[in-house]
């Protein structure tokens, strides 16, 4: 007895890319014409099921390991007033990058770009005990940012997904400790997700405070550049670096400059929001606040930078939209490919398995969309599936074939990639 | 070996009410008191811990629904650009009502208050088969708009949470059979919250279309009117009956008119969207759509306008956002509590059950805080448990009080409220 939906090529709203498609230098055009996401204007998006599906899958990393940090989770509205924001002197610092709306009533709001000022307001409002310290508390919703710009899909839009993270200590050194502690989460999370990253010191910009630093992919689409020291293996955002751009400050090596694209960021904040909302200890002290940010929806375009190739898509089997796709040979394959879909479901979970059972494309189109599209593992049921339940495999981020049974597919699956 | 993290009242930002604290008459109050949402200004609000669970329990039964129904789940923007609302002409029709925004650009935007336009875009822009239909895509996310005059908290706020489905057919006869289709799925939902709810005739007002009808709550504080006939049960929204509004136009009964709170809401649309951005079968012909909102925030607060009690909130089951709270008698029951929590979190699931380990609170304080917020099912760990495993329920609707082991609380948990 079946107790799952099975999960359908034919209800995803794939795009149809033709016959003669190629595959495009730019990858968001890549993720647009492969159905991930579509511009509605410049620097706004609209999410399809397959990039709704990364996201879910990168958010649900950063909910497990902010839930092992004893982080609690709220939701803050986007709208928020103007005062608030006179309040940390940010309305004017923010310049025209801020999105400012004014209602029937001729009150202002802006939509928040981020949430120091309006989070910090909250806690103000339930803190009555430093027993309730450290607070750490996250969200992973919208953010809006007018940028003079918009490029690179959703490396810089409009709108987009971040996860921001905020804790309050009662002094400098617990802070900091939370500081490193966030810290060493953010490196299970960026692991987790499977790519290679740096870690640089960097500037706070109009976020104000101690200290930050930002996690980032080496790719030349970035707009930041990173000095990296190959010997002492320091690292600095340009923007941060007070010696000469060429000698390592720590070794004196030689330094290498990268482009990269960021995708997190921590702050060590410390009186700069909680003074201004008087988030205090009974002796009138402020709290020492810290910072953390992760672009969802940057992470996702900047994997996809990282891994493509000249086939297509090529996503990390953590955050795939789908980890394994079932392509029947022929439509008179449907129902073995049916029978392996249940067997694999329970091993491997029936949401990360997606069926190809679009009845009008020949099995040459559903294997190339396949490798387009970026599933990890590619799997065709054909003849030898019928006669002795084996079937073909192929690994999409290192071109490996396989002939497998089921009971062997999850050593391949956990092997590569995963 | 545990593998869960156990949820701790010490975690969730619970405000204070203190000592005399008296159980106000206005339930959003009440709300705000026993911290579920803060309010940041007028008509916005932030949820905390305990809010964002009772809607994303709301929220998954949704999800549940709608997925056996077969629809997809997409994300759209908020920021939608005026061309897109003046294509549909309603960019005027919505009046003050919209919340607008100019970019720095000069480009106008709208944050938008519902999705017909922009999905209806999105959808043309991947249809290209009528192998495709029908098509059903819906989204969870905020909605704004500019109300004149926000009142009853999250009743009637400027930034709300929604749920919003469109379905897509060929023909009229075919958009009618998943309009009815869809309609029995909602019944489903709102039977699952498990209060009593009434349909009813309704209006479009700048949705256009054919017919529609809406989900209610009746309840005082509701600022819809709806005419109900005792006799042949017909029911519609004073806006839009017909006849005279004392006797049935069905059956000539005699009307009772009903104060309600509008919950959801069901659109037969037509073409009114498929004409203006071109969604069509190759022939030409536009597609026939519906559209249908279930007002998640809404959902909360009129829950608890309709369950609340002299004692504080009072949740069903389905959406409390912890089924059951275990209150260790002294601080010396701790761990017989935790043992207990582990032993019921086999069987309810860890994340159905939260541990009060508030250590500065009494007993009495943390038993008037359970009821306050609403738990279902209030444990007691105290002697007797410590003696025989036995423990003391308290079933927060009926206020029915049990003496339990922990096989026996299942019944009771299922047969309560359920």
């Amino acid at each position: 007895m079946i107790k799952f939906v099975r999960n359908r090529a034919s209800q995803l709203l794939l795009k149809e890319s033709g016959k003669n498609y190629v595959v495009p230098k730019n990858v968001s055009s890549l993720l647009i014409d492969q159905g991930y996401v579509q511009q509605s204007s410049s620097g706004v998006f609209q999410l399809l099921p397959l990039g709704l599906r990364v996201m879910d899958n990168i958010s649900n990393i950063v909910h497990q390991e902010l839930a092992g940090l004893g982080a609690i989770r709220v939701s803050l509205a986007s709208l928020s007033a103007k005062a608030v924001w006179q309040q940390s002197k940010r309305w004017e610092k923010m310049g025209s990058e801020m999105l400012h709306i004014r209602d029937r009533a001729q009150r202002d709001y802006c939509l928040c770009p981020t949430h120091e000022e309006e989070m910090t307001r909250m806690v103000a409002n339930v803190f009555h005990s430093s027993k309730q310290l450290p607070i750490s508390v996250y969200q992973i919703g919208s953010k809006y940012r007018d940028e003079a710009r918009p490029r690179g899909g959703l490396l810089r839009a409009k709108e987009f997904l971040m996860m921001d993270l905020y804790t309050y200590d009662a002094t400098k050194e617990a802070a900091e400790k939370t500081y490193e502690r966030v810290f060493q989460s953010f490196h299970r999370i960026f692991r987790a997700i499977g790519l290679p990253y740096t870690v640089a010191e960097a500037q706070q910009g109009t976020m104000g405070g101690a200290y930050s630093h930002e996690f980032h992919y080496l790719n030349e689409v970035g707009e930041d550049v990173v000095l990296r020291c190959p010997q002492c293996l320091h690292a600095a955002n340009t923007d941060a670096y007070h010696g000469s751009i060429d000698k390592c400050v720590h070794c004196g090596g030689e330094l290498l400059q990268q482009k990269c694209i960021e995708v997190g960021h921590t702050f060590n904040l410390g009186q700069t929001y909680t003074r201004p909302f008087q988030l205090c200890l009974s002796n009138g002290d402020a709290l020492y606040m810290n910072s953390y940010g992760i672009g969802i929806s940057r992470l996702l375009a900047a994997v996809a930078h990282m891994t493509h190739d000249e086939k297509g898509l090529v996503w990390p089997t953590a955050i795939a939209p789908w980890k394994i796709i079932i392509l029947p040979a022929s439509d008179s394959k449907i129902p073995d490919a049916e029978a392996l879909y249940d067997s694999l479901a329970q091993t491997f979970g029936a949401n990360n398995i997606l069926l190809d059972d679009r009845g009008h494309k020949s099995y040459g189109r559903k294997i190339r969309d396949a490798e387009l599209i970026g599933f990890p593992f590619i799997i065709t049921v054909g003849e030898s599936y019928t006669r002795d339940g084996s079937f073909d495999v192929l690994a999409r981020a290192s071109n490996t074939r396989y002939k497998l049974k089921a009971a062997q597919l999850h050593t391949v699956v956990s092997g590569n990639f995963a």
